[in-house]
């Protein structure tokens, strides 16, 4: 995507590969801290780098991939060096405080929806803006340009992970390839729960607490889809999610390269938004 | 340290301040995280991080306070900023290399004492020697005068490790502060421990071993101290902490600024190397 917006602003491709490769490893050791702390044993069907090598080397790891990421950085055109690191920094940091408030909201039963789409924001969005806004950086685009194509990345972020939420429900098992239901079985705080929580009465609140003990995930699954389904929280949250891509779009629309140029980052938005899985 | 190595190239000493904030933020980010690997209840007479706040908040906030390093070195000056950033991300690497090749020395019994001196050079005499080449880029020094300052850091850095070893062992225990004997309880593999395990008889190597399962800790220190006397170890060490002493020294007076800038540093390294704690 950082690369998709230094070709958007007529940038040299080659320029933007320091930064794109800051990105991914930053990326990649936000996934290796946060595999310790939630605990996982595997990540992209592998074992993770704890599970294999022990915490401390994870975490050790880690860290020298976050300096890694820096030492990408350093590689861009020093006329952009310090924007660029600005950019980089304030998304490293934000990623950083999205993941401890998901790690909060777990044992806080009073999270709003406001809440949710701000960790949301922070631990998945901001990296993508940034990433993009990064792109524009190095193309030597505006910085009004560039705050433009940060808007677009960062609500289609949002966008993105509303959906996820939505398909861990709804999505079609067979296309999925996760356990569809994963996110209820485990009580997790997803848009679909906290609206659920907001929109209940007071009976089906009781039947919903009622399930946090319930160890038949089938039936579990089942009772709170059918709370899901007569709340109509699934076009409550495809709403929401439209909403967010329609920010993405204008925020698209309004940067001033040719609409041809622009065609590319439609399509993947689009497809990413039409995705099952 | 870093401030007094802009003072030595006499430079602007508020220059130095967001290079000085990084290094120490980077430095307590690296004690939060060590502070998880060594499961230490213990820092600066305060419970630790993980200890008050837990492992994922620990781990976390260490992220992110080298997050917030990096920010604070980007408001060096901008004439400086890439060579800066090239120094603080090697130092940065390579106390993450030292911390990882501690931790592997634990379950290691083949460790030599060159790979022991490597080891205590990455994990802290880098830190300090790039502190203070950082110190110098910031004042414009040449490249080469910035060379020789890290070199008396890292010699420097690397007396005051060996000096460490020595305390544990023969500090007086008023004034050391801390339990003497202390990596001789915990086996720890110091510069002595390996150096003793080079020159000792094989009888003494086996009493050496016996210890190890000693759960009397004042027999354990009685015995192995008397095995350090009986080779003369603490000499051994001394020498080679001078060595390195003089190696600093050395680079110091290939700097060509004139002798009575040095003074404060020729003093706080002599003090540091006659420290009784």
């Amino acid at each position: 995507m950082l690369l998709m917006a230094v070709d958007l602003f007529e940038g040299d491709l080659k320029e933007g590969i320091p930064a794109a490769l800051a990105i991914e490893t930053f990326h990649n050791f936000t996934l290796v801290h946060d595999d310790i702390m939630d605990n996982a044993p595997l990540r992209r069907g592998r074992q993770t780098v704890h599970e294999k090598w022990g915490t401390n080397t994870a975490i050790l790891s880690g860290d020298v991939m976050m300096v890694e990421a820096n030492k990408h950085l350093t590689n861009v055109h020093v006329s952009v060096l310090k924007p660029a690191l600005d950019t980089f920094n304030i998304t490293a940091q934000g990623v950083c405080e999205g993941q401890q408030l998901d790690m909060e909201f777990e044992s806080r039963d009073d999270v709003s929806i406001e809440e949710y789409i701000d960790m949301i924001r922070l631990k998945t969005a901001v990296l993508l803006g940034g990433a993009m806004k990064l792109g524009a950086i190095v193309a030597n685009a505006s910085a009004e340009q560039a705050d433009l194509i940060y808007q677009f990345g960062e609500n289609l972020g949002i966008a993105f992970q509303l959906q996820d939420d939505i398909l861990d429900v709804y999505g079609d098992p067979v296309k999925f390839g996760k356990q569809v239901g994963g996110d209820i079985i485990s009580d997790k705080k997803t848009f679909l729960r906290l609206k659920l929580q907001k929109l209940a009465s007071s009976e089906d609140l009781l039947t919903l607490q009622d399930q946090i003990g319930n160890s038949d995930n089938k039936s579990k699954v089942e009772l709170i889809t059918a709370l899901y389904d007569r709340y109509e929280i699934r076009d409550v949250a495809t709403d929401i999610m439209k909403k967010y891509l329609d920010l993405a779009f204008q925020a698209l629309d309004k940067i001033s390269t040719p609409d041809e140029r622009k065609e590319e980052l439609v399509f993947i938005a689009n497809q990413l938004m039409n995705r099952e899985n």
